[in-house]
């Protein structure tokens, strides 16, 4: 076997992006099927994708005996079940963060991982496989930070989704700002530290948009950490950024620090004109992580290839999960959490 | 009375920047008094500032009746009982940060400064003169960036000073890493948001010097603060900085961001060698900030020969130390305290 | 037919780049055959990059029947014979610049591409594929600088490559500073602004090694060229760049000033240490054009597949390579060249 | 004598930029007598400046027996006849740049300069004291760049003053551009190097402004500098810069690159909003060099207080001069001149 047949499921914005690379960037991967309730979906991916198979039954597309691996790329609160199913099933599974929205549910999936040892199962942290992250953990692991003290991690979305977010807020459930926004940044703190989050406190802000207080959402939150060891933590999540998608991480150690995406460079354009000396910016997740998605589908396709494991697991799931939703404990409570 | 006439207190390395200032850069001011317990130091405000009286005493010098005008740059210990007695005297006063060190002293103090409303009583919060603070300060009230949700502030020494802080700490009261390095972000994060803190947490870890520990002293720590309306402060602290003096301040509005000093360059130029792209970095206080201990200076004495009150009194300092003193307390206690 | 089978011709540093690029990278692409005079070579290809077919003959290649398309990666004095025998056998054809070494050469090589007008040709001027140059071709197309009065343009290789060149120099013909590393400047500067070169004067100083004076090669160049219109052009070439590879772009309009790659940042990071602000930097043109070679190629299996003329052809070879020579005159001669 | 009581004369902006300092800037000096063929002028002195004298008359002034040292701040085309005025008075003189306008009438003011060695003559080319330049002087001094094979200077001024420009010009005598605007980069390019220029080429276009062609004057200009040991030098020059002041100079040397004022950064803050991440711009020369003219006046009395020759002089004046006048030569005859 030198080719993996691939079943997506999900094909929104995210799921076209991984369609898209399955079907032409990822080396020994073929698109094979698809499974989405709209017919346009589906025919998008026969047309644009070369997609022979197209499901509206999940249930279906992992019984697919061509099938060989799966990508979970539909709405959070389905990953759970989806993964134990494919597993069932004898598929590789590559799931979309987060695993799940709730502790229970995540660890009888991992006890049904742990039932499956030969297949190959991987969380989609993919900013492990961008190339300016992977860059700083190499010097990290060098030594040339020393040690890290502090991890301090933005993640802020574009003002043009927030207007539409608060429209739906309250009958949406995004799981909250720092599940939906901080996740990434949560395993980020454990990926560079190899530490545990022991305590919390949360806070937020509704400027702009004062309504969300109502429904229980946020702007801009921030939130600090105290890891096991006494590193620091520092997380500022948020929707409304007027630049473009603001995702940094700042490292300080007692070498030296390091900050990756200072500020969302678009490019290496440099233009000056009436506004002063710009650079431009990223827009969104796409294009600011578009070849972090590829190399991580190429990873998990080599893993499967080569019999290893993914280096992003389940626990990784699980455990960036319990400080996102101590850290919207926090908030709610506006006390300290110990996770 | 169109020159004034200034007497100072303290010759250290702060002491001789302002009083190189009041001899040379400082408009309508004369440096006429200096006091010291060291002759060395009188000797040096004779022969290179053309100093005319050097004092020992500093009651001697608060009852010179040339002098209009007191500068203290001493101990911090020592800065209320100063500002009392040269009020009491019938002179305009200068104090370096922070006003006091505790909080009984400071309110005694203030209730000295309001007796005396016809002299003028200014705190040496210098940031607040300087001119990427003002621009910033500007566009902030300009409404460029909306309403403020979070400020952020890193105040990081450089390690060249560590090694002697870590041989003598313990002996020394530095007040703890909050007071002695965060105060002025304190300041300006009221400054900017016109808000008083209501709520903190404070951490910290010691890695290069874990001897720290023993003495309740840190390496570096990080503070969260929840300010009157909800806005988030995050304060970083060290005394480890290899790259130099890193003062950076952070503002996130509901239209748009601002940083001063991203990153601390020292100049204009950028170099390119087999490091990569460098850009030098200021590596102290005095450096960093020579131009707005001049302004802050030209400011006071504006404030007396024009007989407006300076813009930053003794509740400016008040507020500030207690929040620094919440931090000390969180970081001690490791909980949540309400200031 | 929608899988265009290539073969390709030299397999050095940067025809390995375009092998595995054909490999694994483009859509609709199969790399079917190579051609090289070293069996380690064609090995590769076959285990690394699965080729069917390996060749020691270039005509014996150009033959085959099952090959579509040439992508011609040998020696710049081969480039003209195995063009027009490729286009004389069927085969649509991609080479890397230049076209050609002399004027008379490249001429009689248009004339056979014209006689093929069914067939492809296009020229490896990848920057014209670069996302960053793209971005700066649209933003002067929509009028953002205005009219474009000068173009600066750098291209300075990394020092590493220096101690071999001074070694070799001489014997070796490297076709001068000029034609070796401003080629891909002057293509810029004739894309961006729609004009030729009429007049040029080039100087260069030879100071870490001076021995190259000796056989008539430069150390460091730069060459001012006037064109149609009277906009500007401005070219600096070197070999002993010690940040690494330094290709930046610049574009003065009416409007506002542009630049490309204004330091050859590696990536989003940004490091503090003893140095100072440190931006890692590119080191070579495999790692700063690896996506551009990558868009290159997919452009030329879409003008095959779709039947389009590529954007870069024959007459950009010639009249880039003329000014090329003119500036290798202008050096020599010391003399402003009419081209 | 330890206090220097100067005279100036030119009141414009330039001249203001330098009395202002005079007056509450310089160590050792007072701003003692003024003269201005305008009463509003020297009312403003007086009233703004403290200045006890203004004369109308330049001569009235230069014979005034309680003026130590002149300032001569007049339009370019006095102040040859003026700096010999006030040697043959007396004074010591500091002249703003250029020297003249003519080489014939700077021979003859030097060999004035020649017959008074123990008066002091400077001439004003106050990048030489900016700390940003000093800064790069220093590190070229102590051989961090190696060699100098390159140097590159922008002059180019604000858009703002270009409208009141082209309607003036023909009338006005700017000199043209290279002798307006380069004057200073010539100077860098000398003061850097040691070396003098022995060839030019020098070209132009009017692209905003196409009548400037009908009156000789140039939008924007460049020129090749061929200096005596084959250093480069490249000049861009123009009067319509968008974003501001652009002062830019790169040194390329055998080890690294440096560039002071790669883009023109107004202070330490950038902005993110909706045109991406901002630098804002210096708008104008008093504003990037206003340390510079302190220091260089500073320097300047420092100069007569300890009997020291100034660092800039005559001769600097001189040469910088000739190669401005065969850059103007080079443009209008489109060849290369040799100086």
């Amino acid at each position: 076997m030198n080719e993996i047949r691939v079943g997506i499921v999900g094909l929104g914005r995210l799921g076209k992006v991984h369609a898209h690379n399955l079907a032409y960037n990822v080396a020994n991967a073929t698109l094979y099927a698809v499974c989405s309730p709209l017919d346009s979906e589906i025919e998008y991916a026969k047309n644009e994708l070369g997609v022979k198979v197209g499901y509206t039954d999940y249930e279906d597309m992992v019984k697919d005996e061509q099938v060989d691996a799966i990508f979970i790329v539909s709405p959070s609160g389905l990953h759970c079940t989806q993964i134990q199913l494919a597993l069932k099933c004898g598929k590789h599974v590559f799931s979309e963060k987060p695993i799940g929205l709730n502790i229970d549910e995540i660890n009888e999936t991992i006890s049904v991982i742990n039932q499956y040892p030969n297949q190959k199962f991987m969380l989609g942290f993919m900013r492990r496989f961008d190339k300016d992250y992977l860059y700083a953990k190499d010097l990290v692991e060098k030594g040339e930070l020393g040690d890290l003290t502090l991890i301090r991690c933005y993640g802020i979305d574009p003002s043009d989704g927030l207007e539409s977010f608060v429209k739906f807020a309250g009958s949406s459930n995004s799981g909250g700002l720092f599940a939906d926004m901080s996740i990434h940044d949560i395993d980020l703190i454990r990926w560079f530290t190899g530490q545990e989050v022991k305590k919390v406190w949360a806070i937020g802000k509704n400027a702009a948009y004062k309504e969300l207080d109502d429904v229980g959402e946020l702007e801009t939150g921030a939130a600090m950490l105290q890891l096991g060891d006494n590193t620091m933590g520092i997380l500022v999540a948020g929707r409304n950024c007027h630049h473009g998608y603001h995702v940094e991480t700042e490292l300080i150690g007692t070498k030296g620090m390091l900050r990756i995406a200072q500020v969302p460079e678009k490019n290496l354009v440099t233009i000056m004109n009436e506004h002063g000396v710009v650079r431009p910016t990223s827009q969104n997740f796409p294009e600011r992580f578009s070849q972090a998605f590829i190399n991580e589908a190429n990873d998990f396709i080599e893993c499967i290839l080569t019999d290893r494991q993914p280096s992003v697991n389940a626990i990784d799931g699980l455990e960036s999960t319990k400080v996102a939703l101590a850290c919207k404990e926090s908030y709610e409570k506006n006390q300290l959490i110990t996770v």
